[in-house]
């Protein structure tokens, strides 16, 4: 009998498992009560500066509003977060130019100064996807006020008493924004909540809250 | 020999011309030292509520930026400005997607409430010009802050200091705001700073400054 292992994808802190190409498969095989064992395991490379590694960002994609109509009389949209060569997708939603998608979706972030990258797409399923807007996050106010905030606490300080509102982000001609953007602390978590109006499309918003989760 | 007047628009306060087809022309003949002499005069009709006109705004259009490509390598732009079924124009301004207009054009204001509406156009000569994004004003925290300052100034009080900024509009969802925009008092005149970002197309923005002329 072959007893086989299921995958463990354990990765240290500071790595990050790559893409298939540069990543390697090792089997194992040895016997225990004469039974046979196959152990499978993974290696994984160290990331460039993920050392430097400063949290996980949870971005939640939650919904889109007056998205265009890509089809003949709607679109399918589906959602892609691009950071520091990483690519994240939402799944697609059907015929909906308002569509929900409440999708949680987590980068890691090494370098605050890196904007984020929103990309909505229209899925066609016999021709490229048409595009349907594009929009940045810069993400470096957010994690500069948690740094600060977390490093006071750390140093003997208090935490901010729940429901604090730490920064607000006015929309300018500089960033996306649709409406102001508040950086606040809710139930133990740092949060920003995001309007983003979508650019290269006539029409189109996006919500999207942020959620820092902290190494230790 | 026929001496001719020239046209004199004289319209009392509280009138205004409408358009040829409701306005009437009327020509007085009479003699002066023997010489005949043509008198031409125009009938003006009292306009729905202009007994109650608040005030002129100046609308000074200065600039299009990053606006869209409408022909094959640029657009030819111009604005129109619509009130209270008026509409009026700058000029065009061709081969440039970052046109300055720098044009001032006038409206008699009866009703704060009424949006002014902004829409970019790119002129063609052989078809039909194509749309090029539109924008909403709300002149109403403009009028109401005027209306408050001047009727404390009539009761005694004094007007603003040079260059005091009364109110900041932020950019918000209902809004079609780039930016923050400042009403504000400067050298005897109240003036209202906007960048509007347009709607239903891909990109573009337009520059445009309110100035309030009271009257007496």
């Amino acid at each position: 009998m072959l007893r086989q292992k299921k995958w463990i994808w354990v990765v240290p802190h500071g790595f990050q498992i790559l893409s298939p190409s540069v990543t390697r498969l090792f089997c194992f095989c040895s016997s225990i009560n004469n039974r046979p064992l196959v152990t499978v395991a993974i290696c994984v490379h160290r990331a460039p500066g993920m050392a430097n590694l400063l949290g996980l960002l949870k971005v939640k994609v939650i919904r889109g509003v007056k998205l265009v109509v890509r089809d003949s009389v709607a679109s399918d949209p589906y959602l892609i977060v691009r950071h520091n060569n990483h690519k994240l997708k939402t799944r697609v939603v059907k015929k909906n130019v308002n569509p929900e998608w409440n999708e949680e979706l987590t980068l890691s972030i090494v370098d605050a100064k890196e904007k984020i990258k929103i990309e909505v797409f229209d899925w066609d399923k016999f021709s490229f996807d048409d595009p349907m807007g594009v929009a940045t996050i810069d993400i470096q106010p957010f994690v500069e006020a948690i740094k600060n905030l977390t490093a006071a606490a750390k140093a003997g300080g208090d935490l901010p008493p729940n429901n604090t509102i730490i920064r607000t982000i006015l929309p300018c001609r500089d960033n996306d924004l649709a409406d102001s953007s508040r950086i606040y602390f809710s139930n133990g978590k740092f949060l920003q909540d995001i309007v983003l109006r979508l650019r290269s499309v006539e029409s189109g918003e996006v919500e999207i809250q942020l959620m820092w989760v902290d190494i230790p």
